[in-house]
């Protein structure tokens, strides 16, 4: 088995010192590349809420660069008007996307970096720097976790075997390798001999334009199906574990994920597929007991009707267009997190984990 | 509860006496509103190819026309000339999609038609007319077994409830008022107060381009929602029954149909939706012992990856494209036909049908 180097895209870089910006792949394009340079608040608002940025942990990291690029507009002000203005951007970024927990999660840290700076009397550059440092740690931080799920999700898959997935949880959706796809570039990289099923992801295509991309990209033998081509493949037999990631995790396992997971969960569990959940401890939002209190973002009609270059739902015509659902835990056959592996996952575990990250 | 007429769209009339032509509803270009005139075989053996008339009764019903509008461009020939050319017609015809076990049917009734024309010395226009009787038997007796299904299925749906259909088995695939959605013209043309959920189908959008198009032409509630939804919308309860068409039934029950239909039968299973599949006898195969058998067409990479008007899959990316799945008799509820509604339907259920059929 040959050995090769990890090499998957870098999704959302900051690019310079200070002042900076962030340079985007434009993920609404792709598989068409293109490049997105994001210079302040407003562009960073309008990324997220477009899915030019998506994945819940590169959409924490997203916000946490759009709370520094606010900053750093304001190097004049003094330190309150500072605080300020940065506690006014980061209600305006929670207000991008509801259901990604992490998006939260790291505007909270920002938030909290940015009230220390002030207490501290910084101002300026210095309180630039500040929020600079709090941002870049938790880029590198979602970087170490990607390589860290990778490790622990890469002992699960053998040479020969095939894989599936649903949505991009790849490098594309965070700042390093990815969730869902870290334990595949992992393994890939062992020199495991890899194939993989990409579900192409009903409305917005993010399995046959990004995971594919992505994939293929790195040398993985990546093949596209429909959403209901996934249950056929397992009949088939020829699916030997299928890999997702996590918009947000209850406290007792229930996995909310991009829509058609559910369904996807189901018949990984009549056809006894192991079904394994990537994700961060970021993920998980114990403030919710199960799965029920998860809120499901409704997208717009036109991502069904008209988001693929042309009409396909007539005119008038009701749509309806979540964009999540919850798998409960007991079709979990792991939650892979970067401290530990929880099978069969359940509260007391969670609880643990968390308190060991 | 007001009554209204049944007034589905007619999918495939034949318009004139003879020479005539048949004056299909261009399926491909739906949501937008197109006719297509088909004159010759050719003309027929593409439009079938490119699914401009799709659905399996269609399917026959166009084969047949298709027949006919090769025999009525040689009312000079002999009988002898006559027969061989309409049998290489349906030779042509047969090779146009594999799976519909109808086109076999009805280019078998033609076929026999034909036979019987030139055994009892036919030639010119008495050929063509009893080529035209057959073929607007079939024609009349589809229309026929349409209503019968729809007065059989309507039985099932109470007012107030919610339907979810996968696919397009309504009057556009049919020559009336469809398998699928016969039940749900019936039961609203009784008065009956119905929501539908119409899977989009994914790669063609037959849910959201045709279903939706004429259930919502016919004044029905219709709600489009990706493949990917459907077992979601189970699992929040809001589904009272599911209703499929099928392209071809095995000897035990096994019900072939549009990919997607096996996990959303699981889906339906898991959550106790009964799943109603609606098809007249023409449908099923005693040949097949059960649903191994029946031939899965894979059509080409291009539906996925460039089916909507863009590029979605990446350029050298790998794709898998199966047609349809097979459903294990044992999670459909019931077999609706035209003759008898066969309950948990087996092997003695089914041969019952056919003899009464």
């Amino acid at each position: 088995m040959s050995k090769s180097p990890i090499d998957p895209p870098q999704t959302l870089p900051w690019v310079g010192d200070l002042p900076g910006h962030v340079l985007m792949i434009e993920q609404t394009k792709l598989p068409q590349f293109e490049e997105l340079e994001v210079h302040d608040v407003p562009g960073m608002f309008d990324a997220i809420l477009r899915l030019a940025v998506r994945g819940a942990p590169a959409i924490g990291v997203a916000a946490a660069f759009g709370v520094l690029l606010g900053a750093q507009q304001r190097l004049q002000a003094d330190s309150q008007t500072a605080l300020d203005a940065t506690l006014a951007d980061c209600a305006e970024l929670a207000r991008s996307r509801p259901t990604a927990v992490n998006l939260f999660w790291a505007l909270d840290r920002m938030e909290k970096a940015a009230r220390n700076a002030h207490s501290r009397g910084l101002a300026g550059l210095e309180y630039a720097r500040h929020l600079q440092s709090e941002a870049m740690e938790i880029y590198e931080g979602d970087r170490r976790t990607c390589r860290l799920m990778g490790e622990a999700g890469a002992q699960f898959i053998e040479s020969g075997m095939t894989l599936l997935t649903h949505c991009n949880a790849g490098a594309l959706a965070t700042a390093g390798m990815g969730t869902a796809l870290a334990p595949i570039y992992t393994a890939h990289a062992q020199g495991k001999n890899l194939r993989v099923f990409a579900d192409e992801t009903r409305p917005l295509l993010q399995g046959s334009r990004i995971t594919a991309w992505e994939l293929d990209r790195a040398g993985i033998d990546v093949t596209v199906i429909t959403d209901g081509m996934a249950a056929k493949v397992m009949q088939e037999g020829r699916v030997d574990a299928i890999f997702v990631g996590s918009d947000r995790i209850a406290a007792n396992g229930d996995v909310c994920n991009k829509i058609g997971t559910y369904g996807l969960a189901l018949a990984a569990q009549y056809h006894k597929v192991p079904f394994y959940v990537v994700a961060p401890l970021s993920t998980i939002d114990v403030s919710l007991p199960d799965g029920s209190g998860i809120p499901i973002e409704e997208r717009d009609r036109e991502e069904i009707a008209f988001g693929l270059g042309r009409q396909t739902v007539p005119t008038g015509v009701q749509v309806y267009n979540p964009a999540f659902d919850v798998t409960p835990a007991a079709w979990v056959t792991a939650i892979i997190t970067e401290v530990a592996v929880l099978k069969n996952p359940d509260e007391a575990q969670i609880r643990a984990a968390l308190a060991a990250g």
